[in-house]
């Protein structure tokens, strides 16, 4: 190996790579970005990964330089995650490189998934040259929050909110159908489509009696329908919508984040959206357990009513809950209609106080 | 006059004229844009208004086009508003076509200001052909609050509001110093700056105490200082920080916004800046006297504490204070540091039910 294991066009592609990885979505799977260079260190291809159910991003770059008509034969593929080595919804993401038979892959950080690991390996036992760490910094980064709810095996939590300008998510009456427009109610229904159990309280589901579907652009429900999941002792009527006719309807009398988020993981769930209210957002706000943060703020203004989030347990300023604009994923600001759409992840330091109480 | 009194070059030079008008700042005056055509209808300069004692957009126009070598006499000027004709802290600008030996002016809307109007009469007085009425719907949209503020005889309102992502502005132990990080509150110094007057309550001037001054960025007080207005009965300490020492300071023992936003008028104030707290900012709303809202948005959550306003007098969602998004002056939202700073205007409704009521 040389003293810089890298070469210049690789450093340049892994740049490119976590550029693309950040067009994907969050969710149940981290953001991946590759690139194909040939011998000469140019450009044959790119991809990345779109959100679960969808290629991952060495595949969606091998098919993309196959419909480029490219030669990939002894190519090298830079990735901002060691390429996968199981068989998911997707096939195992080694193998394919090692069916095109590239000739050297250049990863930025191993696979924190069990499951998924051993991709590395793989590609070495087929004689492909492996080289990683490029770039490791931001690839972390990108996915911190993904990696740290993989290693505690949880699923990661999306928090939906929708407010008006002053953090209302309903009126003084308790009127709040619609603070947001039809167009932010249709972007909220693209998210509910991506994630495995959509999450409410008792309080949401007796007071709004919301369906807690995925719906299609059309109002029709969608095909795949994520878990509706009621968090709380209190009852729920027998013709409650959320009860649905799918068996795919749990009421969890346990109020813990962590416990639901267990449980939750236990069968399968590997992306929640906590969609209300105020009391059980405070809840999964409180335990460090939102990974993302989604709000919808309408452009107008209550003065009063119920806030978005109760129960932080916050008496002074200091000991906020802090957050960043998260500007990968699809931008951290978005006008969708006559909304505003923000999207936040933890500081940093939400995520080393985790690690430090576990 | 032919049949289509404005040629193709004039048409879309007032659409270039609309997107630079859009580039100045809201306030004491209106955003103006003005292009400057030779013959053949190509671009000679353009120009446009950044604010309140920095030059007209005419003006400014005219100067690029001294700038840049290009000879006017018998170009035509498109502009977004009737030529001013009156001395004010700049030149008439009537005056300073006529002197630059222009032969046309082409402008959208006539000025609603007394004072200022009489321009076009002017230039056709020393034969300059003058036209008007293109672009007269966007035009007037782009300043229709201003319009409707000069034509009340009453400053131009802007409300700011600085709250976290939950929409409070200090949190349960009232500790609000600093919800916003350190450029937002620069960039909040910059629109004192620009204003008349600064205004707040009394409750906030005996809770926290502000100087309400304009400062640089490096702290210090800046040259030109807006009057300190505290709005309210209770008594301010002899020792307050408002007070200062320079004479700007009023107190105004009348709450009703609309004979504070009079009198502020009668002392030659045209642009007041609303800094707080709730129930004034509340006041001012509901009185239907905020003509742009500007929202620092923190990116933390408190859960509770004091909202950003109070007393709006909206029971249920329909009756909600509504906004739209200013996408002109800088545009609807911008990253200030750490914070998202929301520009927004009433919806036209408001405006039309002031009108109604007026």
């Amino acid at each position: 190996m040389p003293a810089d294991p890298f070469t210049p066009g690789e450093v340049s592609a892994m740049d490119r790579a976590l550029d693309l990885a950040a067009r994907g979505v969050r969710g149940a799977n981290p953001l991946v970005g590759a690139v194909i260079l040939d011998a000469d260190g140019a450009t044959l291809a790119t991809g990345y990964h779109r959100g679960a159910g969808t290629p991952h991003a060495e595949a969606d770059a091998l098919a993309n330089a196959r419909a480029a008509g490219a030669d990939v034969t002894g190519a090298t593929m830079v990735v901002t995650l060691e390429p996968c080595n199981h068989t998911g919804r997707t096939g195992p993401c080694s193998q394919a490189i090692i069916n095109a038979g590239l000739g050297r892959v250049v990863f930025a950080v191993g696979d924190p998934n069990d499951a998924a690991a051993g991709g590395a390996a793989a590609l070495r036992a087929a004689g492909i040259d492996v080289a990683s760490g490029l770039g490791a910094g931001p690839a972390a980064e990108l996915n911190a929050r993904w990696t740290a709810a993989t290693a505690e095996r949880r699923p990661f939590i999306t928090l939906k909110l929708a407010s008006s300008l002053d953090g209302r998510i309903a009126a003084e009456d308790g009127s709040s159908q619609w603070i947001t427009g039809p167009e932010a109610r249709r972007d909220g229904q693209r998210l509910r489509a991506r994630v495995d159990a959509i999450l409410a309280g008792t309080g949401t589901v007796i007071a709004d009696n919301p369906r807690l579907t995925a719906r299609d652009a059309d109002g029709g429900e969608s095909r795949r329908q994520p878990l509706r999941v009621v968090v709380g002792r209190r009852q729920i009527p027998e013709d409650a919508a959320v009860r649905g006719s799918d068996g795919r309807f749990l009421q969890l009398a346990g109020h813990d984040p962590a416990g639901v988020a267990a449980d939750l993981y236990g069968r399968g769930v590997r992306h929640v959206l906590v969609e209300g209210g105020a009391t059980v957002a405070g809840a999964f706000l409180q335990a460090g357990l939102v990974d993302e943060l989604v709000v919808y703020t309408a452009p107008l203004l209550l003065g009063a009513g119920t806030g978005s989030v109760t129960g932080l347990g916050v008496h002074t300023l200091a000991d906020a809950s802090r957050w960043r604009w998260d500007h990968a994923a699809g931008g951290a600001t978005a006008m969708v209609g006559d909304d505003l759409r923000l999207r936040l992840e933890p500081e940093p330091a939400l995520i080393r106080n985790n690690a430090k109480d576990a």
